[in-house]
């Protein structure tokens, strides 16, 4: 037992998996100790086998999923090729087979997870997913081992590497959005059509992930708020430290009374957060449970090997189960249905900044304003003047968001506002 | 099975035992569906049953261990009473009768946990002890399972909170040691004998245990360098400012190419490091590993609740383990024997401040001696004269330890060098 060998058929050799199989290769000599058996890529699906003839044995390469799905000598199959299908059906048709899988692929699992997992259930097969949320960073296991003695109350990151590298440099350089989005593209680290990044659509289907796991409820990418950073200036970054806060896009989770808060958006967090420091495409998770207090996560949330090291770390746990029978031992956690707030029905603490017309009393109608919609102000600053008219930055305590947008709705339409320039929401620990 | 339940003896009622205590109660109701079982805490080991009779159930409490090790029907140990024996006594007796172990003792892991892991393996029980370092910290388990597919190379943390706590207060308020020390005393951070903390043991024992699981080679307390904090001033930490430098307590584990380095003292940090920003009491473990890169892990190292949340955790798994009959699935992970370099001959960058003769050519001998000893210099700042006496700063690449030390001595030892006021380890990537 102590020699066997798990094949492995990995689907895609893209970023991630080309890291998964440099990994499983420098690793080879210590897989009998690490876990007892040796691991095998027999299979490797590509679309065009010709690319990687000088990487891949050629009699491992395949373009044909039927070589691997008919091919019972495989018993884990690792999907890295991204997107909803054919990744979908291909996990589907391996657990009925029988087959554990691994997946980075953090769209499928945001969006299909639960399905496939109870799929994975009814086969005792697991299916496990560490990649898919911030790379090769450790969450999942801890959430669902280390921490399941906790209630959970929030969950939050900065899980988004290409976001907050935009957003480090707008701190550190004062570049604007343009300029550092430009610089992203230039180094690599953002995509060709960047939307899915800096819309804040990544990080949402990461923190509908997270969210599930956390609060034991199936959460989806459809529950979740995104809002991008395009709008944030390095302006507001200024008066964001003037305020004693970094802007970091971030995704919040939280347990609330009466509901789960799942919310990805630009964010302004106290300087001494654990979160404000993570910088350039570091990510990381926050996590504040009942019993642990706060705890936080950091490291690579992207890259070929940092994720190829989650995606190898949950192989090399299923090769262990198989070896101890104990497969399907740690599945969906989702035992709870805990109602999911609208977005207008959460709470935030907000930042505006806007031009007033600089006359007695258009403060006092405003703060009336806010007043008569229960948004009660926490700062008021004077910020600049030109000609008759003031640059004024509000920050607000913790409201509800559809009273926070009534009361903007009435006051940008009123004829002392010149403009609304910027609304950003305030991190509350409440 | 569903419904079955696990019987647990707790062996301790103080900060640890009761917080595990106050978590099993809270997580009730949970149990049957995150764990698909229910927990049990059948008996409870104190000294002074008295003392806990308003807390436990009078038929639970015992004075008497052979109450528990006769108890056939409890499966899981959990020792939270600390100290070396009678723990290791017990722990071996409970493996032997085949009953899993859950320990938050560092002390004993430290000395003894390659035995006791040894014992286990034969009985085919869990031994686990998360708690045993960092406190709530997830850190075992993600570098057990998550890092697996990778080769370590460093592991480095602060993992004593009182320290940091009396570092941070020294950085942000000014305080000298002695008055930080009795700041942490009065809030009740530091212990009424801080020695153990103060000096770095505690750190060491932890640091140990990391060192171990990293490099898959048995280290224990007596293999780490142990140098505490009483000799860092707050002139010392003003310094390491303007050196673009925190001063923190580390614990730091290398696996270099020619062995291992384990060692505990008073480290200057680059600002931009990830450890520099953890404060107070909180802990946290930085990794770096071939594939991930840099991760960190941090919350709180110690406390009731939070080391009770990662006892309960490791109480959970086990009784997850039990149902799936996969216990003993990861045990000791310590396959090979990498030699541990004594310190002499490990490696680092150092800080020198001390006091010379104002006079010219002083600072030219100065060089000149250490570079006959192989340490070259790479900074060297003039801060005060005081009449005809000049307080210097050096700072070196990184060299040996032996050789700094033997040009040290010899510095030390010269007319025209009136004090060595203070050496402190520089952190070096290298």
């Amino acid at each position: 037992m102590e020699d066997s060998v798990k094949k492995i058929a990995l689907l895609g050799m893209g970023t991630v998996g080309s890291g998964v199989y440099e990994i499983i290769e420098r690793q080879k000599v210590n897989m009998p100790d690490k876990i007892g058996c040796v691991l095998d890529i027999a299979k490797v699906l590509v679309r065009n086998k010709k690319k990687y003839e000088n990487t891949v044995p050629a009699e491992k390469l395949t373009d044909q999923w039927s070589d691997i799905i008919n091919d019972d000598s495989i018993d884990i199959v690792v999907e890295v090729m991204g997107g909803l299908e054919p990744a979908r059906t291909y996990i589907k048709e391996a657990l009925e087979k029988g087959k554990h899988v691994v997946t980075a692929n953090k769209d499928l699992m945001a969006t299909h997870g639960h399905e496939l997992l109870d799929e994975a259930k009814i086969h005792g097969c697991d299916l496990l997913f560490e990649a898919a949320v911030a790379g090769g960073i450790p969450i999942i296991r801890p959430l669902k081992q280390c921490l399941v003695g906790n209630d959970i109350s929030e969950v939050m990151g900065i899980i988004n590497g290409t976001t907050n590298f935009i957003l480090t440099k707008m701190t550190e350089e004062g570049m604007e959005f343009a300029d550092a989005l430009q610089l992203a593209t230039d180094l690599g680290y953002a995509e060709a059509d960047p939307t899915a990044d800096i819309e804040g659509y990544d990080a949402g289907r990461k923190l509908a992930i997270l969210a599930s796991i956390a609060f034991h409820t199936p959460v989806t990418f459809d529950d979740v708020y995104t809002e991008g950073i395009s709008k944030v200036t390095a302006k507001d970054i200024r008066y964001a430290h003037e305020l004693g806060c970094e802007i970091k896009l971030l995704g919040i989770a939280k347990n609330t009374e009466d509901g789960i808060e799942v919310k990805v958006h630009p964010t302004m967090i106290p300087i001494d957060h654990p979160l404000a420091s993570v910088k350039d495409s570091f990510n990381a998770v926050f996590v504040h449970g009942d019993a642990v207090g706060d705890t936080m996560f950091y490291g690579r949330g992207a890259g070929s090997l940092p994720t190829g090291s989650a995606v190898v770390g949950d192989i090399m746990d299923i090769a262990r189960n198989m070896r101890f029978q104990c497969t399907g031992r740690i599945g969906c956690s989702c035992y709870k249905r805990i109602p999911i707030k609208e977005m207008k029905n959460t709470r935030s603490s907000y930042y505006i900044r806007m031009k007033l017309e600089d006359r007695a009393g258009t403060l006092a109608v405003l703060a009336g304003l806010f007043g008569s919609n229960n948004v009660s102000i926490s700062k008021l600053l004077q910020k600049t003047k030109e000609g008759d008219m003031a640059e004024v930055v509000i920050v607000t305590h913790n409201v509800e968001e559809r009273q926070f947008m009534d009361s903007i709705t009435v006051i940008a339409a009123m004829s002392m506002v010149q403009e609304i320039s910027s609304v950003i929401r305030v991190y509350s620990a409440e």
